[in-house]
């Protein structure tokens, strides 16, 4: 997730939630779409199931964002789905600190994401595109590369 | 739902599920085809948001049917929908005996479909479309409605 | 979706977002509360499936709504669900331009709704209640009479 | 529900929905973080499914509390969760009048919830947990133990 | 979940998928009838919100088991739910060959559930109740044990 | 999706739905095993969220394959999921004629694909790869994309 202040600890109160239901547009607009916002600087987007009136399979749009982005949020949603109306209200995101580290594996080096609060680690996630393409690059299962980072970065924690 | 042969137990073993996965079409269509197929005479269809390939937030079609009906759903699915692959497979469907009594309230009779097992009844429900109709003839809410026939059914049940 | 003030583009900043969690109701007394909500001035009612508790399916009945329409809702949602509880939030939403033309097709004529951005139509959708009609009382596929009002509402545009 | 303040009709509108999207947990965590943040005071906790990029099957975490109870909600969160951001807003809550009333039945006693509104009873739930505890203990179908309790309620109401 | 026959692998095709469509049930029911099914022997059980017709908002229950349980399996199904219709078809389930070690913690010994194909350990797992009774009796997070699980698995493993 | 015989009409009676349920994987290994599994030859994978025991928000994994691939699929599900039980069940498959045509725009050729039945075309796509790299090359929206291809080959069609 794009990150726009620095890495430590803070809170966002200049946020905003987007919401569009929609229930006259395809699958395939929506996973086209959902490139476009985050490309854009959308800090988060996803869909939720949601049944609409006349029996109609639909799908929320949610989207946070900053409450600079709203415009240009709008305009995409205005462009690329079918929605006439869009709401939005402010919410606030307290973003804990993070850092990063390295860790070496036979296969080469993963980040490792640490999350921080208040001077300890509580929370360590290996970086998904990292060890995504070590399992690609040497043919072994994703698993694997996780379980061998989990093991290397739990060693130099003890 | 429509139930082809007599009201007592029995086992169908000529039935079939039909599926088909859609992400190119839109909520305002699916809501259309599920009144089109129930009209043919399908036991039952209902939807279930699923997850596709290319961040797509699609929709399985699930349908019931007999054998004999298969391909006037495929017809109804083909021209309605925007698939191209129907999948299917026999299904047993146990049904057990049903048998309907009618039941007084102070709004007038309502019809209750009793489950019966082995000679007992299990299961009681009061018709919807006689309560909705009511409820909306007189002004009342509809959970007052079954409540009242609750009260009624289980009045002459002891 | 009913829409109070004009058809020019506007920003309703006096809406609220109702939402209540339910356990203990039925499908089918939620299909009927979503029309007595509608009928009464809802802007917009839609369900979410939801995990509660103790391995429960619940359901999450979302509504959008005017402030002036608060207490009504309340009152349909006392009567209608199992709710002792209703949550409300104030909610933004933009609400674009939108403008209606006719066009016609071999069967007879539809109503396009348009969305307008700045002078610019920037979506166009076929109403689904015309499109229906034409549908059902000339025996065709509703995909085909969307199809053909594409078509002419294309050219009129090119 | 818990419910800090009496039973008595009232808004509260110190309350906050919190919110956290999960894409690198599993269900068997989000099991158990549930109960935790139950025991800890939140009025509700839910999970939805959502849709995240890069075809992730997520959970969209939803939790109701009292402003005074976001930071030891926090606390859990970052303790229990792989999150690394928490999003709120604040959400009024309009709770009715509820109180207790007792239902014999042939089983022993179950409590039933009452809802009130403007002194008007609108409506009336047996207490699972009571029904429960009779139906393990007698060997019986939980829809026996209702269907009993609402003979009773509904006698002594007519 | 439950295993039958022993641990080495094997492919058991004599099992049932059982499914059963829910409209007119409440969720506090359903988080009921899923623990009668496991208790009485119940492969799997889960549920789906599906999309029924007039805009229910509906569950489908599925169900896995042996033939030989399907009888018992259709008396709960009948007596907790309201169903008068039970749906199955064989499925064949190939289950690997699991193997349980014990693992040491600072806390205590967990069980470690292991994959095997093919004399390969492909999967390793901490058993979640060893480990959820570890994060109560020492008021650590869940997240710990694992963590703490992970690194000594993968110690003695490497 | 990949068509492994010729592009006319065909049943394939020898294809396989295979089914794995999830409580214990996160959504970021779920989003990547999808991709895994379509390289390797699945006709379709999907992913449902289910309710399992314990409040667990689980994934149902589905797939589609025919009987010479349950191999490998069964392979890559061990390999990249935390499974130890795979289920399947034989399935049937109506895939109708298609054909693909080329329709022009004022932005370059996009491929139309056609089904058929019984000499009929009663389906016209265009393929959303070829418009999605038109909208990206010229910066519009892949509405607009799509409207185009719909007016260009209506015009052709009339
Ligand atoms: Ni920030
Ligand atoms: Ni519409
Ligand atoms: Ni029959
Ligand atoms: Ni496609
Ligand atoms: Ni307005
Ligand atoms: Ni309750
Ligand atoms: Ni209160
Ligand atoms: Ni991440
Ligand atoms: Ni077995
Ligand atoms: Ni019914
Ligand atoms: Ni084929
Ligand atoms: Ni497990």
């Amino acid at each position: 997730m794009k990150e726009h202040p620095p890495n430590n600890e803070h809170i966002d109160s200049e946020m905003v939630k987007m919401e569009v239901n929609l229930d006259d547009i395809s699958g395939e607009w929506l996973g086209y779409v959902m490139d476009k916002l985050f490309n854009a600087g959308a800090n988060d987007v996803f869909y939720t199931p949601i049944f609409m009136k006349k029996n109609r399979p639909g799908v929320l749009l949610q989207l946070l964002c900053s409450k600079q982005s709203l415009d240009s949020m709008k305009k995409i949603l205005l462009d690329e789905t079918t929605t006439l109306g869009i709401r939005y209200y402010p919410i606030t995101v307290h973003r804990m600190e993070r850092r990063f580290e390295k860790v070496e594996t036979i296969w080469g080096t993963v980040t490792v994401k640490l999350g921080i609060n208040k001077g300890e680690v509580f929370q360590r996630s290996p970086e998904y595109e990292d060890c995504k393409q070590i399992a690609e690059a040497n043919g072994i299962p994703l698993k694997q590369v996780y379980q061998e980072v989990w093991k290397n970065m739990n060693k130099s924690n003890s």
